[in-house]
């Protein structure tokens, strides 16, 4: 599909966000600080209009007959939209990610050079229904100093317009500008937006992989996005097998829908028979379909896994199940069919584990625990901006740190570079504190 | 230009370097330091046939009537060749960036999550002319255990495969793998490269604008790369003249052709006839033809500027000159029309400067000094992958930083995460030491 250029107002309204994004990038930790409080204040005081905008997208829902899977995404009552209140107030109170000095180094006497944390600048942010997140994200680009484009599924339009309408009200209630959020509505604008480059400066699909991708391949933006998460875990033949039992169930049935949620389950065929023994009846009292290949299948699993099942995102209770001779024939098939998300061992062996942990290179390579500890506020970053899959920085889940580049900041006294050409002058190349 | 799909024998080709790869990322440092220092010395031994096939290759560009610009680059004398290899030895002596730990958290007691730099895995790496590139950025790649897959200029040729075959020829002579270089020569395999997603996990290319470009936009892989540099210095009215004229003749005439070299000049109507009238016979005598607006040819710059001028990198000894009402008015020209790049402010007065250096969204914001200073060498990091004028980390002036990644390793006892979600076990989230 070619996507069509932005219109000239979608390239205005975007300039708009984008000025107003560069005051508020001048603003103090103080001031942002007190907008995403006024934020939650004003999501607070818009509590009963919010509700009922939901209502209407629920009905609208329920007559274009949407899946339970989407309405229950969709659906914002009383208790969610607190939690979502609660979690504002609470990216206010994280630490400040801007005026990080991170590098300081004198070049020569007189010629120092800074490298300090500032914002983005502008966010493009495209959610399939959730309304919950465009508060969420909304709340993390203003605290770290960013503007933001955000675009909401179609089945949660009255919602959405409903947030945003309280937002901007509050940043209108403090010294940010208002200007710094401006809702998308059309699919032309949220295509419009791939187009916006030099205004947005990072893409966050909050959505399905095809949608993920589909992004990727139609914007020079950069996106901040996982495609797939096909999670493994192997379980050694020096695991403890009850453990190793409880992370994998935890692991699948936890919240099968998550990308951090297991597909495949490596046994190692020196304690398969045992494992399987334990495993079969309990992923069957959970729900949970087996896949197995032949040799699994030998041990009681009960369908047979096809070539397409290693590779398959069932984002549901099915598991594949492999048997494998070794560690390596483990890290042989998840080099072919893992998607570099978090893949897990079970093992009570030092040697297999650091072998492990050193040889799989995915974002998460976790030892004798739940690959469903891959998320931001779990590994402690107290906000989520996403989880990535690519292989360059920021990688695995995204805290705040996602919303935040760096600026290299030089003064000297008149110190030019022919000097160090001819050898006038030379580099001290001094570290100097942070 | 639709961009064809790799041969199977490139991706073949591509699945050998990343294994190699795969196990360059398990050495150890003193080993990947021990096969940068083989690939110097056989570049060393290779000496005679390197230089024989560089006058091989410009012998032939002489017939096809290259440009002497491109013949510059192309030459690879004696000196420019041992002073290749000699950086090929300061890249060995580079401290490690593997193994670092960014991040140390304790999740909940036994829970343990780390923060580890890594390889990124496999770089591709596009160049137009400059043979000498090809050894500093093949050592970085080694240093930094990554597998590189390299396509030189189809007019250096003869000259990449002489490097290649040396350099391949020294990690034979180590424990790392000439598997993990590969030298693409034709320009098939250098467009399959840009569909290697999963086997190549960042694209570096050292070329024109165009090429840079070309290359965003036909890829989803990751790009490192600058596709302008337009450049600019404001002199305040509270400069120093004869310091802001030195800093604005090094900024423009050291090297026209770098992408830090400045492209518009803005000065302040307070003091821009005085400086105009140091600064027109400066460039004069330089050889720098001079483009003004109105204000600026009133003051005795010849030639008009269009507006066209100000969004062009001239990479040659043409400047443009602006003279602007005050420090916003020099804002809005950079916002308007700057690439992001480097930008520096000439001027003695302290509140001047910092609302330069906060508000300016450059990579790099400069006071009192060139903007030729932006570049990894100057930057204190020892060497320079490139330089980035994407909003993103890495930004401005690369070093191996721009080749390493990170991965979380999470090390626990039979933790699941639905003890935290019933609140069964809570989260410590304690720092620990790095």
């Amino acid at each position: 599909m070619a996507v069509p250029d932005p219109s000239s107002d979608l390239i205005q309204r975007a300039a708009v966000v984008r000025r107003a994004a560069m005051a508020l990038g001048q603003s103090t930790d103080a001031q942002r600080q007190l907008a995403v409080v006024a934020m939650a204040d004003a999501l607070e005081a818009a509590r009963e209009s919010i509700l009922e905008a939901n209502r209407a997208d629920l009905d609208a829902a329920a007559l274009e007959g949407l899946t339970p899977a989407l309405v229950a995404r969709l659906k914002l009552d009383a208790a969610k939209l607190d939690a979502a209140i609660a979690g504002v107030r609470q990216v206010a109170a994280l630490a400040d990610p801007l005026g990080r000095r991170q590098l300081h180094t004198e070049l020569d006497q007189g010629l120092t050079l800074e490298r300090i944390t500032v914002p983005l600048g502008v966010v493009g942010v495209i959610f399939e229904a959730r309304p919950d997140a465009v508060m969420q994200i909304a709340s993390l680009a203003i605290r770290s100093g960013n503007g933001a484009l955000l675009k909401g599924g179609r089945e949660a339009s009255a919602s959405c317009a409903a947030i945003l309408e309280a937002l901007r009200g509050g940043l209108a209630a403090s010294v940010v500008s208002a200007g710094c959020l401006e809702l998308l509505t059309s699919r032309e604008e949220s295509l419009g937006l791939l187009k916006l480059d030099g205004l947005v400066d990072l893409i966050i699909p909050r959505g399905s992989n095809e949608l993920v991708r589909f992004i990727q391949d139609n914007t020079r933006i950069p996106v901040l996005g996982h495609a797939d998460g096909i999670c493994h875990l192997y379980v050694d033949q020096a695991a403890d097998l009850p453990q190793a039992l409880a992370v994998a169930l935890d692991s699948k049935i936890q919240y099968p829908a998550a990308c951090n949620a297991i597909e495949t389950l490596l046994v190692h065929q020196a304690v398969a028979a045992d494992f399987l023994a334990l495993a079969i009846p309990a992923f069957g009292q959970a729900g949970v379909e087996l896949r197995g290949d032949a040799a699994a299948q030998a041990l009681g699993v009960e369908n047979p896994a096809t070539e397409a099942d290693w590779g398959t995102e069932y984002s549901d209770l099915i598991l594949a199940v492999k048997v494998v001779a070794d560690l390596e024939g483990a890290l042989g098939h998840i080099r072919s069919h893992g998607s570099r998300h978090t893949d897990a061992i079970c093992t009570t062996d030092q040697a297999t584990a650091d072998r492990f942990l050193a040889a799989v290179d995915s974002a998460g390579v976790y030892l004798n625990c739940s690959t469903r500890f891959a998320d931001g506020f779990r590994y402690g970053f107290g906000a989520e901006v996403g989880i990535s899959t690519q292989t360059l920085p920021p990688r695995g889940p995204v805290g705040l740190e996602g919303l935040v580049t760096y600026r290299y900041r030089l003064r000297g006294d008149g110190h030019v570079a022919g000097d160090y050409a001819s050898g006038a002058r030379c580099f001290s190349h001094r570290s100097l504190p942070l």
